[in-house]
């Protein structure tokens, strides 16, 4: 199998991963739940788990990273304990159904005022508009770094600016980036960055969590055991037990700081999501110029802006019909239909067509970027 | 190290949950996203966790059980979306808080009234105070399965007719039980049961969920990516969907799945069950009479309504002090303090001193408890 849907999981983990989450099943009690060797184990590779994600955001105190089950749990917690009844929340046509969906609930239920920033022709988010919104009194900018669609990447440190310029918070969707495009969270003054560990941290699934700046206070969204404190009435307000209800997944996350680690080894974000970048740029430029083929995102006009992904059309083909024949003919794995980006889709006018989505990872060889790229030509010539 | 801390969490993994996760760290795409090989596996990896856990708890539909990232995470979700404003919910004494949290939230944000049922000297449920409160009006009666203070089981078959009587719901919180002590939603007449999958299911951390009856509408909790119905502005309402956003951990599922199968392989809930309370049983049979140990739960008075729990204080001594005695001196792991279940300490009186919490798993030995229990006497002769 040629595997191209890192955008929706790294499917292929590093040994190290795997051997550190196997560790862990064979050695772990319950972290933060009495003071057994095996509690305090778990509780010891948590915090490295902490720590390791810390490094990596630029996030300067780690028990301000907190866990749960992935992005989307992450984002809910974040959105509902950032935002109050009546403030306004901007954020863009890119974002995922995990950002707009809380969003569009925090607008039923406590009277939100949502307004979108849109985007050009590409596909890159109009930061122009994206400031007009943000209007004094604004409490929450929020944006992910770069579009699960087309992989477009947004400039969160001009985000945070403008946020902060108004007073506003700049919370950070950064599930499609995370261990691929570097993000300091200190340098860039970004308020939230909500993560998952199963894209490009390549840790398992099931991990997931947030990385608050000191002094930005994040209400608790489940509320249960914390294992210190029993006898408060509602959850402990400490951190990171205020936003970790419930016994954490220290196996997967024994896996996670493993997945960053690896990431470290191989140069950081920027080493591996440059790899990335050349592996899809290569696939772009095999793809570009084939009649029949829509490619979306910037690739045309500012790579440097591009992540590691390639998301296309064929003239005349539902998206899930190539995705089909990649499939049946080449063996590739990748992701058509709507991506969970609905407003992202509307703007690129692929409401009904979908998007054919080729991601690339660690992983992947030019070698498979060339057969991609060749199978597209066929695909198109018909 | 003499592992005696199974109601934390079940340390020793059998070989196939191992095995199970490292397979699906291999194979697995993102379940519920897009059509490639490796989503289809993931797909169905969840499918089968699914069914696994609908056959052991008989719950009718199998895409009725919903998975989270623990009991925690279910037990808000099933909660807060059962629970509407003024709604009358009784609850017990017994509770952990996983339960007592959310529903203080619900009295402080929904106006929820909260009535509490509580125990005898034993720790057992009083169940006439709790028909008592049971009120025609009441909306939802929440309990647990089995105190994880003092492993004293609930009935509830009762409880369900109980709050069936008057038009309430009947929620059973199985986190000590699930995989230890029978439970037939079809039989009982339960509406839902949230479960955790590291304890007696034996799966990995980072697993869990609730199982809901045909009929029972419990809103979404949390909202986002669903795979499904992009372009709907809300959380989708179908099953089991509505109940889970964002990327599964079918890596975790997949090993939930073969401890479900481990427990079956063994005789099921009910022959697991019996072997943890038999060694429990020898364990409170080596303490029982021992100068300055105070022993609590049913024990003596009601063994066969005791789950695989000897929970213990030793005079004059705080829990904490025979704990790190029985590490130290034997390599004993158990649990001491609060145990996240302020009401039921209380009720016991134990609030200062905690309580010695010895709890047994299907790998512990005769010999283990043999070595505690004449360690706990050693520890009592001071």
């Amino acid at each position: 199998m040629i595997y191209l849907d890192n955008a929706a999981t790294t499917m292929r983990k590093p040994q190290e991963v795997v051997d550190a989450v196997v560790a862990a099943m064979g050695s772990l009690g319950n972290a933060g739940r009495g003071a057994s060797a095996g509690a305090l184990d778990a509780g010891r590779v948590v915090l490295r788990a902490r720590e390791a994600v810390a490094t990596l955001l630029g996030c300067p105190r780690a028990d301000h990273v907190c866990f749960s089950a992935n992005a989307t749990a992450a984002l809910n917690a974040a959105l509902s304990g950032l935002v109050g009844p009546g403030d306004r929340v901007v954020t863009t046509v890119l974002e995922h159904n995990s950002v707009l969906r809380p969003l569009a609930r925090l607008a039923d239920e406590r009277g939100v005022e949502v307004a979108y920033a849109g985007c050009d022709a590409y596909g890159f988010l109009d930061m122009d508009e994206l400031e007009r919104l943000v209007t004094p009194g604004t409490r929450l900018v929020a944006v992910t770094h770069g579009s699960n669609v087309t992989g477009n990447l947004v400039d969160v440190a001009r985000v945070a600016r403008i946020a902060h310029a108004v007073g506003a918070l700049c919370l950070v969707d950064a599930s499609q980036t995370a261990g691929a495009v570097p993000l300091d969270m200190a340098a860039t003054g970004v308020d939230v960055v909500c993560f998952t560990g199963h894209k490009g941290l390549m840790g398992p699934q099931g991990t997931g969590g947030m990385a608050v700046a000191d002094g930005v206070d994040v209400r608790p969204w489940a509320e249960g055991g914390s294992g210190v404190h029993s006898f408060e009435r509602r959850h402990p307000l400490e951190w990171p037990t205020r936003l970790e209800a419930g016994t954490l997944n220290a196996h997967g996350l024994a896996g996670l700081a493993a997945g960053i680690a690896f990431v470290e080894k191989n140069g950081g974000p920027a080493a591996v999501g440059a790899r990335e970048h050349e592996l899809a740029r290569r696939l772009w430029e095999g793809v570009a110029d084939v009649p029949g083929v829509t490619v979306y995102g910037g690739w045309a006009v500012a790579p440097e802006r591009c992540g590691g992904i390639v998301a296309l059309n064929v003239d005349g083909l539902d998206s899930a019909e190539v995705a089909d024949a990649l499939s049946s003919g080449w063996g590739i794995a990748c992701r058509a239909g709507a991506h969970c980006a609905p407003l992202m889709h509307r703007a690129l006018g692929t409401e009904q067509q979908g998007i054919v989505r080729l991601s690339c990872g660690w992983f992947t060889t030019e070698n498979e970027v060339d057969v991609a790229a060749a199978a597209i030509r066929e695909i198109a010539a018909g």
